[in-house]
Parts: C-alpha cells; structure tokens; sequence
C-alpha cells in the first residue's frame, strides 16, 4: 500500500485525554479514533492488528477443538430473567426495547445464550464434549470508561463456552482451554502470568486470569516466588503475621481526640501504631447497612465482602455521613463496633479476634476507645477474610512472602458448574436415559483489549514497536526525495518484489520531509524498515529495525535475506504470513 | 472435521414459522437457529458460509482500493440528529440509553458516522479520492422480520463510503464500486440483475440494487429485453397506453351502486371497465389528509406518493374509516374529487387529466358518479407519476413491453452527493484554500442475506446445493458401515489426504443408518461427495456430486483427479482455497 492513499491520519499531539501509552499511542498513530466516552472505531491500521490478533485466536480455537459460530448481540430479557443476570448484572447492562415495548440487553457475555441454545438440541451424553466459540463485539456500559481500548463499553472479544458431561470433563475442558490461551498470548509475545481469578458476576468454581504485565494495568496481581501461586488482589486470600502483643486485657479507655478523623492522625496522637487499631468501614449493601471491622493498618476487600453478603458489586456503596451519624450517634472518623444502633450488621475480620487491647471509634464525636477486645467488649459475625492482599503478605501455598504486580487481564477462564444449565433447566440425556445438568466452562479473550496489551509492553518514547506476528505491515519503504526518480524507481521496485514475495509492505512515497516521514514510521511502529535515499543510483539503501538503534548500508539484493532473519528471530517464517 | 464432532443440529421436520426455501434449509441443515423474531444465530456450518461471503466482499473491496475499518454500533444521537434523520428514519432505528441517558442508536447504516470521522481528519484535496469499507453487524428494527436471513433485524453487512473532490470523482468512485459488486455476485454464482433502485432513506442521487433473481423475493423489478433498462418497482417510471376514447364531455349523472364498494364491483355492474374508473387512495402523511387519484385499473406506488409529500415512507398510513367518513362524507367504498372536504390535499395522477367521462365515487353511501372530466367537475394538484409498475408496460427508455420479476436486493449502490457533508458541515481545502463538501457515495452488500439468496437460487427438495466457493466443506465422505472396519479405514485414509491438500472435508463417522447419513448430507448440501461402502477393500468407493444425479465408482486413486475437475468447472483452483 503507498502511504499516500492509505488512511493513517497521525496526530502530532498528545491527545488529552489519554493518559497511558497505548491510549496515546493508538490515537496518535492513525490506529483508532474515539467516538464518544469508550467506544472507538478501529482505522484501517489498527483494524488490520485486530484481524491479525482474531487470525491467532481463531487458529488457537479451532486447533484446540473449539468450533465457531456467531450469536446475536441482541439477547430478550427473558434469559437473563430465568439465570437471575437481569437485576445481578446491574448497570453495567445496555438495556434497550424494540418496537414492540419488548426488553433486551446488548450482550455483555453470553453464557445464558449459549446455555439455551444448546439446551433443546443437545440430548445425548453421545454428542458431548462439546465447545464453541465466537468472535463478536460485546457491550458493558462501564461506569469509568477509560484508558481507550483496555476499558471500553463496545469491545472485541472472543468468548467460548464448554459443555460437559461431568465434573472431569469441564476440568478437562478448562485445561484444554487454559492451553490454547498460553499458545495465544505466547504467540503475541506478550509477557504474560496466570493467576487465579474471581469469578464475579459469572458465578462457578474456579477461575483464572490471563494477565498483561503492564505498569498501567488496572488489574493487581499478587504472585509467590518460592511457588507457583498467583492471584488477582480481589482472589488472593489474605495471610501474615499479626504483631499482636499476648498481653493482659487491659481496661477500656475513653480517650479525648479532638478533630482526629484518621487512623494516622490518631496513631500519632496516641502513639500507637495502626496495626493495634480496628478500621470500621460502613457500607450500604443492597438493603441493609453493613459495619466492617478490620486491622486498622489493612484495607477492605469489597469483593470478599460482597461475596461474603451475596451480593452484587453494583449493590455495595459507602455510606453517606447521614447514615453514619444515624447508626454510630457520632460525625465521621468516630466509627467502633461499640453500642451500633440495634439492626447494624457488624462484621469482623477473624484477625479482629486475635487483636488485643486495640483502639476503635467511641461512637461519639472526638472520642475514641483505647483497650477494646473482642468478645469481651463485643461481638459480631466473624469473617475470615475482608482483606486486601499487600506486598509482603505470606503465600497461602507455601508461606514465603508475596510479591505484587500490575496487569491487563487480557483472558479470563471459568469453571461454570451446573449454574447456568441449573437455572435454565439445560439437560441431556445420560447412558440410563436420565437427565444430567450440563457441566459448563465459559472463556474469554479481549480481542482489542490485547492489541492495547501489546501497545502498553511494546513501545518506546517514540511510538509503537509491532511484534511481526501482529503489525498491521511487515515492512515500510521510506523514499526520502520523491522528486528524485531514481529513488522513487528503486522504492517501487522493492515495493513490488517484497510484495510478491507476500509480504505486506508500504511504500512511503509521500511528498513531505524526510523528518515527517521517519517520526510517521516511528509512531506507528512497522518493524522492518527500508530507506531509500541518496545512494539508490548503487542500489544501496538503508535497513533497520524498528525495535533497535542498529542502521546499516545493504544491497538491494540483502534486502530479503535480513527480512528473513528478522522473521526467523520472531520465531516466524515468511511463508505463515 | 468429524461429523461425530461437529455441531450440525439438523432437523427433520420443517420449522413452521419458515415459509421460504432458505429460511427453511437454512434453519433444518442445523445452519442457523432463530432466538427471537428477527434474530438469528449462526451455527458452525452456517457461520462458515458467513466467513466465506466475507472473504470474497474483502477481497474484491481491497482490489478496488477500498480500506477496510471497524466503527462502532452504537452511534449518538447527536449525529443523526444533524442530519436531521434521528427523527426521519423512523421506528426501525433500535434506540437506546446509556447508564446517564445519553442517547444512542444502533447503527442500521454509518454515512453520519463515517462523515463525522472524516470531517476533522481529511483536510486536504490531496487526500482524496478516499474509500473506506467496514463488514459489521447492523440493526434494523423491521416492522415484519421474515423470511429468516432476508429480512432480519441484526445482520451482517458490508458498508462502504467513498469521499470525492467533486460530481465526477463520486461518479468515478461509484462505477468502480459497481464494478466490484458486479465481481462479487458473479464469484458467488449469483443470477442477479442491476437494476435502478430507489434512493429511499439514503437521499442522493442516482442508486442501483443487485437483485439475485429469486421466485420468493420482497423486491419485484421490471426490466427491458430490447434495451438494459431495469428498475425496481419503487423506482421504475410508469409509462402505458392509455385506453381513452377521444369522446365529447358527457354530463355527471348520479348512479345507485347499494353495497358495491370495489372497481371490480362497480365495473361489473356498471359494464365499465376498470380503465375507465378513477380510484381514489385516502392517507395520512404526517399532519395532513391526501386524497390521491389514480386510473382505476393501476396501483398506487406508495414510495413515489412519499417523494411527492417529502416525507418518510413510515410517516405515511392508509387512512382509517372515521377520517374517510369525516372527509367524504361517505362510508368507505364510495370517495370521489369532487365535494371533499376544505383543506383536504387531492393529488391527481397525470394520466387521469387524459382520461374522458370515468367513474369516481359520489362521496355519498351506495352512489358512484359516471362522465366525470378533470378540469371541468374538479381539480388538484396533478402529479407526473403516481402509479406502480406492472407487466406489459413501456420501457421509458425504448418503448418495448416490460418484463416483471422478483428477487432479492442483495447489494445497492448510492450517490449521495453533498447531502451528508452539508448537513454535517464536512469540508477539504481545494487547490485555491477554499473550503468544498465532499462528494460522497455509499455501498452496501449484504453478506447474510446473500447466504440466503445462493441458498434460494441454490437447493431442491433435498436441501442445499452449496457452490464450491462458499460451501461450509467442499467434501463429505460418508462411511457406509462404521462397524467395518476396512471402510472406516479407508473414510479415514482418504480425509487425511484431502485434508492435506488444503481442502475442507466432513468425515462423516457416526453410527448410524446410511439413509440418516445420506440424507443429511443432502440437506447440508456439500458439493462433492464420496462413499465408502462395500468395496473399500478393494480401494473402490463411490464418487458424487451434490447438484447431480451421477453417482459412479472410482478407484482411490482417482478421487483428486475429480475433485480437481470439478473445481475446474466452478472456475476454481483447489490452490486457491
């Protein structure tokens, strides 16, 4: 393709409202352009990235024994009515209704479609396993849309969904699928961990996310060293050592702390540390108000919580400083577990029971309690685990400290059980002629969501810097003087002879400034590089890559030797292009 | 891909809400799966069919120079608001809010959209000729969804926009586009006619529809064998000898007609043709009654009586009993010109200006009024053409008799001229500096419809007869007796050597009767055919295709050499698969 008719309008500016590489990067290269909060649209470059990812994934998914079809987007309320979804799945739905008053949701997943497709068709044990997949756009109204194609509410995605006969077979579906994601984002280059998941609004067993390294991820990963173990911080079970004194109950104390709202500021007051403090966080919880109790140096797991209330994370919010004055009789940053008013729901983290003489609010403006103790002073609901995991915390395999990291979740694998078949009556027929539930596993991959992984793992300060597998051409010819004919001849020619070759090149014949062009190709990131210039009369031109400072002198007749290289180092081979 | 494996539901029965071949195939080959009206699944066989139509559209866009991208579905109302369609395009938008009540469609086309993207982007004179293309799911929320993948409310189209300096280059871009789609239908094996189409919601200019020939098509067409003239009947002018007698002016008299209410009625008993009858269509447009009169013998075209009114075609319904009685004065069956009420619109087809002495309705119960004359007993606005297309009548470019036939709109092509870019504001810089609307073109094809429409043009009672080029698989081998085992060895050797050689084969291994085998093998409709049965031991199997009667043994070594020949006949290349 020649530069100059192809559609890449780059941007010199940094886009405003971009905050993080890839965002920045996409928009500024021509790749994508943002049409309202989160929806973007994909430009002929981008677009071509995101086919390549699809291809990869696609290839996966068939190899893996996985067969493809496409669902609707549009789904009737009915079927998440039967799954329970409709209310669960809160905002986050677009809901919309046809021309007949009738509801729909544009889908944001799709277990409960797949689960009632195959729900009447499905009816011997003889036609399992069975698993499909598709490649579509899904819809999730994100209440922060952000950080351009990592948190979008119109997005790619393939999702697949096995069904099993049992228990074995959904595990052995899971690894099946757990496999071919490896092989996936392996192909991508991408540097990648795997750590155990929530399951969230997807309900099931166990689950698994595939995570991006990325210092922009939104997503916090807490991993062990000594051993395998790896975790979303919203999974990861919560273990260390308690620096609680075994000392004598001590009297309770009413202490005078004047306008002192925060732990800090009352540990420094008091001298006490944060450790022998217990926080108190008042939640509204879909219809009840919550009072949590946890280690005054740790922070509140709102999912645990919400786990441990069986709710929604949607249902959860803080509660305002009305309510707090109301249940507590005291302004905010006074807040203990003593003398709540009756019908508060007051729940403790077990370490709360194993704390000795610690501070909490007195429930009474400038006042807090020093020497409380469970049981003693008080009692609630004993929780084992409202905490979020922190680096230094002890692995819950083998006890060595864990280390934290940030990522993208860029796949996601799930253990469904007999949830959805449970709930939409999806059976089939066993050797006896009895019905058995389905055993279901759904699977996703965020297709655009990735190419936005690899962006935020491959770029400089420059642009973007495409793995071969991904970029949307292999290789650009930049013709440095246009008006000069020799030069234009030879970018031709080697346009021409690569592009026989199969390879997808483009020829930068644009009339601008050789500085426009070189900062262009920078930008938008193709590997190879070949430049025509001055010496093109010898048949001389210069190669690079993108990825390193290198540039050297070649015959024209080395070109496709050093490509060959180049792809051999990629662990590719021109002929798979 | 084992048919043990595959996920192919097929159906005995014919699912009673299918009325059309392809809606009943389609759904009975286990292709496709409704969820609700209107709304359909692609199913693993069916969705490779989807993906091969795609290949073809991509391929030929890409040779004609089109880019392709990928906008969103959902679009904000604010764009169509400025084009002033968010109103116009009526009760098939789907329409939608997000969490905080922003308004949203889902896009049933993209020419707001791609504007707006180019508005900002294109500055320049020198970066056009532009043309970009997107393969997408659209939305349409029809009033009467039927006939399975032919009028569905979420399907897959492929939508094209090309931007030009001026008329010519649009002209230009739009014969390129015609050429293309031509390449397309023709690759499909499509029977199909260019006909001159209505340009609709679209607005513009000129527009073309490729119309795959089809007895069940919505779309009827009428075209000339002596010269290429060929329209839809929306769009064809309406020329015919009129059967007037140049008579004198006779006087109005009053006939009783107790209880005749149709011309078919009145003429019998009246022994006067329905020529010579002027039959009046009563409807509201929007806020105002018309009163439309056309030759009692003809049918009202009622896209032509919109583009008169410059309104919507939703905008326009028949009128009801009470506003005909309110206007007339009559009960239904009895309206005529003459006495209606003030402020009522009469549109007068032209052709009832040369009518002599006719038969209107009295507008008063059980009367009729013959030897009326326009001009001397009333008047109204008089319209060129008001009247529906019908065999027989003249071709407006030669004169010859027309031909009537039906099909399905599979492609259209518009021009559109300024209309978006001046409603949107959207300019380049020409030479001179000085700001210049785009002229633009829009095209589209659509890819589920036309699955259906090869499926129309191509089955018989059996079930599909798929083309080599979109056919899910090209060969199916059937293993007679999976009990024996030299036949299951054989089915086994000859689909891994045909699997080798790039071509896409079913291993039909199933336990079951061969006539459940063989009858779904028909009803999928895979072209090329072998059978393994009695005589695998001496290497001998049956060869067949799909769309012939001829069923011959051949020695295994034989079989490539038929494969290749048949692929030859379609014009095919097994390299090229």
């Amino acid at each position: 393709m020649k530069m100059s008719e192809l559609y890449v309008p780059t941007l010199r500016e940094i886009p405003s409202e971009a905050e993080i590489p890839s965002h920045q990067l996409l928009l500024r290269a021509g790749m994508m352009r943002k049409l309202v909060s989160g929806i973007y649209s994909y430009l002929p470059l981008g677009y071509r990235v995101i086919r390549k990812i699809e291809k990869i994934v696609r290839e996966e998914m068939d190899k893996s024994g996985c067969q493809e079809l496409l669902m609707s987007a549009i789904q009737p309320k009915e079927l998440w009515v039967e799954s329970g979804r409709w209310e669960n799945y809160g905002p986050e739905m677009f809901k919309l209704e046809d021309r007949n008053n009738r509801e729909f949701c544009l889908g944001p997943t799709h277990e409960e479609y797949f689960t009632a497709l195959i729900k009447d068709e499905i009816k011997s044990y003889k036609q399992l396993p069975l698993n499909l997949y598709q490649i579509q756009t899904k819809y999730r109204d994100e209440k922060r849309p952000r950080f351009g194609l990592i948190r979008s509410r119109e997005f790619i995605m393939k999702d697949a969904y096995s069904f099993d006969r049992d228990f074995q077979g959904m595990k052995a579906a899971y690894q099946n699928m757990w496999d071919a994601y490896e092989k996936v984002f392996k192909k991508l280059r991408l540097k990648f961990k795997i750590v155990e998941g929530d399951s969230g609004a997807m309900g099931g067993n166990e689950s698994h996310e595939f995570i991006a390294l990325s210092e922009v991820g939104e997503g916090r990963i807490a991993y062990c060293d000594n051993c395998e173990y790896a975790a979303t911080d919203e999974k990861a079970k919560v273990s260390y050592d308690l620096k609680c004194k075994d000392e004598e109950e001590k009297k309770v104390e009413k202490v005078y702390t004047p306008d002192l709202r925060t732990i800090e500021e009352v540990s420094a007051f008091l001298k006490i540390e944060g450790c022998n403090f217990a926080k108190a966080l008042i939640y509204k919880a879909k219809d009840e108000i919550v009072f949590a109790l946890i280690p005054g140096d740790r922070e509140l797991n709102e999912i645990k919580l919400c786990h441990y209330l069986g709710i929604a994370e949607h249902e959860l919010e803080l509660a305002d400083e009305d309510v707090i004055k109301e249940i507590t009789g005291a302004c905010v940053g006074f807040s203990g577990p003593i003398g709540l008013k009756k019908g508060v729901r007051l729940l403790v983290d077990s370490r709360i029971t194993k704390m000795k003489n610690f501070v909490v609010g007195a429930n009474e403006t400038n006042y807090h309690l020093r020497n409380v103790n469970y049981n003693r002073d008080f009692s609630g609901e004993v929780v084992e685990d409202l905490l979020l995991v922190k680096e230094g915390d002890l692995c819950p395999k083998c006890g060595e400290h864990l280390k934290m990291d940030r990522g993208i979740e860029v796949g996601n694998i799930f253990q469904l059980g007999t949830k959805y078949s449970k709930s939409l009556n999806a059976t089939y027929l066993d050797e006896n002629g009895k019905g058995q539930y389905f055993y279901m596993g759904s699977y996703g991959i965020g297709v655009s969501r990735t190419a936005a992984a690899i962006v935020e793992q491959c770029h400089d300060d420059k642009g973007i810097i495409w793995p071969l597998i991904v970029t949307p051409y292999h290789v650009i010819i930049t013709v440095i003087n246009v008006k000069d004919q020799s030069q234009t001849d030879l970018g031709e020619k080697i346009y021409k002879e690569l592009d026989k070759l199969g390879l997808e090149v483009i020829l930068d014949d644009r009339n601008e400034r050789a500085g426009v062009k070189f900062n262009d190709r920078d930008l938008i990131g193709i590997p190879i590089r070949i430049t025509v210039g001055k010496r093109a009369k010898e048949n001389i031109v210069e190669y690079s890559l993108r990825a390193s400072e290198d540039n050297m002198e070649i015959n024209t007749d080395k070109i496709i030797e050093n490509i060959k290289r180049e792809f051999k180092n990629q662990d590719l081979d021109i002929k798979e292009i």
